[in-house]
């Protein structure tokens, strides 16, 4: 089995930047960062001593591994209009099929690290799960070890299977962080500071690490405690958008836990 | 100023466990747990060596401070039925005034913790968010002091200001949990397992303890991916529940970033 060693990375967004910075430091070479954005290029070539470009026919031909890391619909893109012949090539999306891949080379996969990343805070790699798959055992073996090199936490991971991790991850990432959106809001809307509610929301994102959420689940939905819920919809008349959220959440809890 | 040493608590939940280990383990006394339910009285006494009772009418008339920790529509029966003349007492919600408590006794407050609480789980006060409010700025000026004893984070919160930091803590707490228990279900349903997302729920609730949940959404909705959110709506199309919720959160942050 071949190592991995130098790579070439087609995006400079916040995924690419995080695993070019963890690969260098973990002995890897960037060899080449690819972005149609000039700036953005030059920024994350710059952290790890790689060149640069913005034309992808530019790209180096000597690398082990090229990862495509840009926005989901550019992949099928740029996989289409990429000829690297034999070379191992991975996307590192979570919704995205393997095999918009199979026009570029001979030989691909996915490599995808479940986290949400952004480019001012470097992530450590340690215990964040690694979504792998490649169309053949050998690729498959060389994406595991490279990624064994980040994180002990490597699965693998089909590409139906990454698609609905990928759905749960919005409910538990993206929508969680939009409930913690409108709390701020209601919030700064009476000149109440957020900070009070920190303590809340790491308890409630730690007890999950240990326990089901359906027994860590709280409040006045769950306790179906009308009377409190008609106040709260009452102080949300005035921001419809909240008002219709709380009910179709509140709604749906009280079906599920008193039905 | 009068210190506050003895403790009678009305309650033996998730709120009243937690507080009357933490006050017992600095050095204070619970004399008393009320409890309609013996079994449960006889549960925390028994954990703090406290006598216990089913029956208000035996309420010991010696303690410096009455602590009501029950449900919020409890509180308000509890409260007009109890006569303590003038001795300190409080409550612990979020969302009840402080003047139910006006005919109880002529010294009353409230005595908030913002956190969510288990009975299995014992957290530490220390930096758990403590909204006080009293009638006179004597009783306030004693209950800080208590608080102080518990946490370094204690605020004077008055009730208009308290309901709003809670109906925000549904949000920021309960709604995010049941956007965990979702992801769950989503997974188990294909026999995922959870403990994939454990990271990723860490660091989404890690980010906005330094960060302004407005700048770290991200996802689908926040890109305006269309093509992606349809093909999320149609892998929710066999569960109508999480379809709804799913639409109108991802709406609404399409409306909130991109008009």
């Amino acid at each position: 089995m071949r190592e991995i060693n130098n790579i070439v990375l087609i995006g400079a967004g916040n995924v690419a930047t995080n695993l070019a910075i963890a690969f260098q430091s973990n002995g890897k070479k960037i060899l080449q960062v690819i972005s149609k954005n000039l700036d953005h290029a030059k920024l994350l070539a710059d952290k790890v001593s790689a060149n640069y470009t913005t034309i992808l026919d530019e790209i180096i031909n000597s690398a082990d591994l090229y990862i495509i890391s840009i926005n989901d619909d550019a992949i099928i893109n740029i996989a289409s209009s990429l000829k690297i012949k034999n070379k191992l090539i991975v996307h590192t999306s979570g919704s995205i099929d393997m095999n918009v891949l199979q026009n570029a080379s001979t030989n691909y996969g996915v490599f995808y690290p479940l986290q949400t990343f952004s480019k001012d805070t470097i992530v450590d790699f340690n215990n964040i799960p690694f979504c792998i798959e490649a169309n053949t055992s050998e690729n498959r073996e060389e994406l595991i070890e490279l990624a064994q090199i980040l994180s002990n936490d490597i699965r693998e991971i089909n590409s139906e299977e990454r698609k609905i991790i990928h759905l749960a991850a919005v409910f538990a990432c993206n929508f969680s962080n939009y409930m913690y959106l409108i709390a701020e809001e209601i919030l700064s809307k009476h000149n109440l500071p957020f900070d009070i509610l920190k303590q809340l929301i790491n308890q409630t994102a730690f007890k999950v690490n240990n326990q089901n959420p359906e027994n860590t689940q709280t409040g006045p939905a769950k306790r179906n405690d009308l009377e409190l819920i008609e106040k709260h919809l009452t102080l949300l008349k005035e921001t419809p958008a909240y008002y219709e959220i709380y009910k179709v959440i509140t709604n749906n809890i009280v079906n599920k836990f008193h039905n």
